[in-house]
């Protein structure tokens, strides 16, 4: 297998952070250089960075240099991560895509681009068909895809497989997320222990519009004919480290025989990766609890190294057809996890070579 | 004012400890009798109990001899606050009742008979003419009222002006529960710090039926016909101490026209404790926060002595019409304070005398 | 009672918005000017502040007006309470009392000045006696007063009457500091919730040396010949949020006869405000538990409007000679509320008038 | 290597669980048997257990029919760990070494018995020789070893290199304990959600005993010489999950000449398991953090699957010669973990065969 030489963008951020402990041993990609700004080029990332990971700081990426995110600093990789802020990500990414370097990207600016995918491998693997109508690098050799917000990924992977067996007609859903959702320093303590916060910026209309594109059909003309139908979301902060947990209530087209019938639907869920063995790709994507304590974000969201998704919970309801929770690593899964498997499924695919 | 004797059953359990705090310096009520297991009983309350409350036990509570709950330990109080458990209250209150003492009950027991009325005086004061067809006691003296779960409080009280305004189709409900409403013991830490758990058993029946039986109508013969839409509701456990949050979304007959609508139909909603100025009667018993990061269990549970009821994030919604936030301080509001509150407007209405 | 009218500087702030909190309702004390920073001078206390105190924002004093710190801006005050950041304290503070305005300061800045009293009511009230010998203002109408650290204040009201039955050899200190002693924002959540950081940044110093001067005896020339004992001292940061917890160890000049004996003076303690009836004076400074399991942060620290200092866990050691622990309320009892009782102190003494 | 077939006692509970965990892909040990209580045993472990631990329930153990602890149940195995009740565990763990199994027990019925060793490997591998002049089974074969409380395990592993370079005279600590060290259900999370208690009974005596015969010296008779200091300690419990965090303050014969100096004796440290590269030995047993923010419970008491021990904070006093904070994974490295390394080194010496 070949071994890639990756980037990281914004190397000394939260995202930034979870990509380097992510990428420890990983088989094909080996940290290659750590972009950050202006005001941390030239240091070490000993220096440059305030690790707030759980794990030790890696002494060999203690030790790299930071360089910026230029493409002239990141010319000697195959392809970059991107945990850059949303306010640099724009100009930054478009630039290393107009270099020839492909562009794994967890910022949200390129997610609505008409052309750039945004990518949950299990869930929509075709739609990297996009990139070949991508015009950042006319040799075709850079371009950029995109992952979702955190808590789109664990709705839209318990969603595709009811979607398919029911179609969906309307969703409700309440998540409750964790303070690591919001960067470093992020969520004041004085704000956060002991209570909730029933607001989360900017975060429910992502959560109703993402994954339209995301259940969207691929057309031939390489763009997307996003799913239409209405999720009401309510967004809430609660006080826990890392795990975001979804109440999710369902209108189907169609209404299941029974909750057993949809954890039948649910656990036997073929979807494009099964068989791949692809590095970060977890054994079971979906898990379904029958316990109705679980899942539980402190205990279950690690599981299978942060990339499997739970489902509990799951049952008739009355107003709507069925109901159940979910729950997603919102930082692996949600964010750096998923950004490498996506990393993953292009090397497979080809897109990256 | 007449004073009244008060006595308190289950008082050295979680919520007869939140009775006896509640009623320090009530202008209306003294505590006279402490009643307890077989086991408590001949101690004084301080060997007998093991205070949670996080204010100190008043001295002359704490010197006060513990009795069982039997109507002879009770003969010389006017009514009793019962915290009982759910596995003796049946029993317990009964007798009591048929004994000619009123009986303001926290337990569920009683919450679903037919001639037993089910209580939030802003919401339902009308109802306690159930009380007249009790058969407990021909004399009349003796009858029960209940108070409903401490989820199904703020979510009536929400929904009562809203109801009245525009119709309620459908509504739905993820309830984020504080451990306090658990008991003592209740939650082990090593459950729910930095943790959530989704499910909480007994819960969501209870939020589901409870509300119809509270803005049902009164009919001559004293029964209550109960309102009919369905609540779907989700019950977590999340780690906060006291308050409940509640996140509404509401269909209705007919749609509102803005959020600012509904928060005027909030805001200048007029309940029959208008004007009365019983003693635990908030002076706002609704509030509405426009600043969408509150209401928050920490900071709001405890308004107005922890008798309020906040609202915030109201929005028009796309497949439901509205959605908002609801929070009640659980055991305060949605337990031993409601039970004072109900027996305030009892003694108000004179029924108890 | 003459009305005093006070000014509060850094009145945005975490100790600013303490300071607003406590004195509502305040019997002598009226708030009539509001000072920040040039970027809040102008605006509504509403628009300037993010009001993060628990309980509502009074709205009188959201409608007043923000000035700035100078003396031209609180000339109309009678004296000033400063929660002023230190890097503008020495400045602003200094310029008021030059300008003949009182300054009773919770900020570090002149608590080593060799004229300027470090204030605990009860445990050196005749300290104030240094102020004749200040010359900030020739005419002695403005001065500076200032109040210690808050982990100081706990410490030394437990300490001074043991130090005056036995004598202080040497002292070991670990304190379980909450996070609000680190304002607003403050403690970031990822680093804090479910965690210990055992080092809190210039903390251990003012624990060793703040109480040299507050329990130092006060000379003729007014100055104060400061206590000579070491102090070895452990900061640490726990997930609490309001009250500093001691687990202190002495060694004595003369060995205590026992750990009832220790309580006895600890309860017995007659300190200078016994029987002045002061507004913020607690009933009862110093309360001493038996129950071993408290005092306890959550339960206890908010006693007595946060003003008491309970100490428990009394104990007779090995290689020392006992072993308590204290606690206090660090924005109350070890902060604003110390500030306040300093002030009442001062105008019980005549030097505000 | 000989493959070993291993019971585990008491394995429904939350000692017995973390065994289970910890024992997962041990490249010596299996689990061959799983001992509780006779209500437990007969059904599978997966209907006995409530299990607790972060990780799911491995499917073979979760299938595993439970037993009884007696000698009949367990004569399949080569030998048992120990989690066992206090209450329960001197004849149990009694009769299982009189019937010639060899019993590795957490429990602390036998820590203080003349011939038991209480052994931390790192610390005092040659008191196994005690095991010699056990008499419960007089073919040697079965016998008894303990390991102690989960507090004493980092303070002796940090003590240990100090006492060999200076001598050790008086020794300060308090501990900041998480709440898995009470068990399960154990704290009620109203208890000590924002909240520290100052008290955990029995607790204290241990700290102050313990480290007394680990530090001992071995005699020729099999007996330990005990070491003769006072450590006068504070236990306290803190809301954190798992780490105990000890502040400490030592006294030695010989003051070091500086901070640098301890750190440089802690780290060159040479222990019994240098180089034997046991399974659960950490590469670096003793971490010394120059950075004064850690170690950190959340984050670094996990550190080498929770068998490290990390110091930081050293620093040198003026009553005390120093002072550092010492952090051990209470339930890895001060329960089940160092039982599992005991074994290990009994296997390594041939005492287990």
């Amino acid at each position: 297998m070949k071994q890639f030489k990756v980037g990281i963008l914004g190397a000394t951020g939260a995202v930034g952070q979870k990509f380097i402990n992510l990428l420890q041993g990983h088989p094909w990609f080996t940290i290659a250089a750590l972009g950050a700004s202006e005001r941390s080029a030239g240091k070490t990332y000993a220096e440059a960075a305030n690790w707030i990971e759980a794990v030790e700081l890696p002494e060999d990426v203690a030790a790299m240099t930071v360089t910026d995110c230029s493409p002239a600093s990141m010319k000697g990789v195959d392809f970059v991560f991107s945990g850059l802020d949303a306010s640099v990500a724009t100009e930054l990414e478009g630039d290393l895509a107009r270099a020839g370097i492909p562009v794994i990207s967890n910022a949200k600016n390129y997610r609505t681009h008409k052309h750039v995918p945004l990518l949950v491998p299990e869930v929509n693997a075709d739609h990297t068909a996009m990139i070949n109508a991508q015009d950042f690098d006319p040799s075709g050799k850079g371009f950029i895809v995109t992952n979702p917000n955190c808590v789109a990924v664990p709705l839209v992977m318990a969603l595709k497989p009811l979607m398919d067996a029911y179609g969906i007609e309307a969703i409700a859903v309440t998540s409750l997320q964790s303070v690591s959702g919001a960067g470093y320093p992020g969520v004041p303590s004085l704000d956060i222990m002991g209570n909730v916060i029933p607001f989360i910026g900017g975060e429910e209309p992502k959560i109703a519009s993402e994954p339209m594109k995301l259940l969207g059909s691929l057309s031939d003309d390489h763009t997307v004919t996003e799913a239409k139908f209405p999720i009401d979301a309510t967004a809430t902060r609660v006080p826990t480290i890392e795990g975001h947990l979804l109440t999710v209530k369902a209108k189907f087209t169609k209404r299941p025989g029974s909750a057993d019938e949809i954890k039948q639907v649910l656990r036997s869920w073929k979807h494009p990766l099964t068989g791949l063995n692809l590095p970060s790709s977890p054994k079971n994507a979906l898990k379904v609890y029958d316990d109705e304590r679980f899942p539980q974000p402190r205990k279950n969201a690690y599981n299978e190294n942060g990339m499997q998704v739970g489902v509990g919970r799951v049952r008739m309801l009355e107003f709507f057809d069925a109901g159940f929770v979910a729950l997603g690593h919102n930082t692996c899964r949600g964010a750096a996890g998923v950004a490498i498997l996506n990393a993953e499924l292009l090397v497979h695919q080809g897109f990256i070579k």
